[in-house]
């Protein structure tokens, strides 16, 4: 997606340790026009007409998946992340690994707002490892749902997690995947094609 | 707010200790449409084309502000909740007491995306003790910016968050305030009246 590598180039930073920081614009500071066009760019890659849920984890998926589930007139639900040791009842979980947080972080959903009746499209930000999209998918898993897709905005492609999406044949598109990004700027890979125009 | 008024009566629960739960469409799972309408009502009781930025806290006023940010065409920026003690630069803080987490929580804000010259209208889905809003008011007193208003969703009124912002003589208004929530279901205090219509 040409605008988002643009606003990648022009404002995000690359701070040592290969971190990328897009915070200006996708995940502190959010632009919803930005996410507006972001989510029309998921269209091109998946059947929005097709899905009942749009589901991403806290925190800084919720504002861009909140943008698209409204413009595909669907609810969006985002996983929590547990507070404390205190069990509920009628709670999928999956445990992850933070890199963030460098512990393990379990994600919680509801089972009251998702059925195996639902087809959930996934949206996140932003994905390094790709632990929280793992456990997104082993939360719809879990539901019984359906799993129509995994759509993500930024893609750090030479860590892991994008390419083990794909190496499991999964219905996986990034919109902007940096497979190079250092003090001479960022390198990116070319764009999947588009699957609905 | 009517509708919202009527999806607390209709989709909320009251758990002992006077907890309302609203997750159905609020803060777990979010209705994006309902969402459109709420800022549609801000609309009525705030200046919204006198504002350059709207605030909220993670996590759960995210998906309200970032779709209340689109429609008035400005940025959104949340405050992030402090992931460890690691000292950052440039970074403004609040420290709150969390009645969720049952600690003090520290707010963080980046300097770089929030100036003297911004017109803040701070939004959140929900307050209680109204801690949350306190140490947002507090990161725009620190940042120099004008606070251009406070607006939230649901008010659970026989907590003291929303009577001691009324007090202060705050721009503040709440869609839905809930005087009381037992087992006889919900009392809610009047709207204030609009302002801009």
């Amino acid at each position: 997606m040409q605008e988002l590598k643009e606003r990648i180039v022009k404002e995000g930073k690359v701070l040592p340790g290969n971190i990328v920081k897009v915070d200006g614009f996708l995940n502190h500071r959010v632009d919803p026009k930005l996410m507006d066009h972001i989510a029309d760019e998921f269209k091109k890659y998946f059947d929005v007409d097709d899905i009942t849920l749009v589901l991403t984890a806290e925190a800084s998926g919720i504002a861009l998946s909140a943008i698209c589930a409204g413009k595909w007139n669907v609810p969006m639900i985002y996983a929590k992340k547990a507070k404390s040791d205190n069990i509920e009842g009628g709670l999928l979980k999956s445990e992850i690994y933070s890199y963030t947080y460098k512990k393990k972080v379990t994600q919680l959903l509801s089972q009251e707002w998702i059925s195996p009746d639902d087809k959930v499209l996934i949206i996140d930000d932003f994905m390094a490892n790709g632990e929280a999209i793992r456990g997104l998918t082993d939360l719809v898993a879990q539901s019984g749902a359906e799993l129509k897709g995994i759509g993500v905005a930024v893609e750090k492609g030479f860590q892991k997690g994008g390419d083990r999406l794909r190496d499991m044949g999964l219905n996986y598109h990034a919109l902007a995947v940096i497979d190079q990004a250092d003090e001479n700027g960022f390198v990116f890979r070319e764009d999947d094609p588009y699957l609905y125009e």
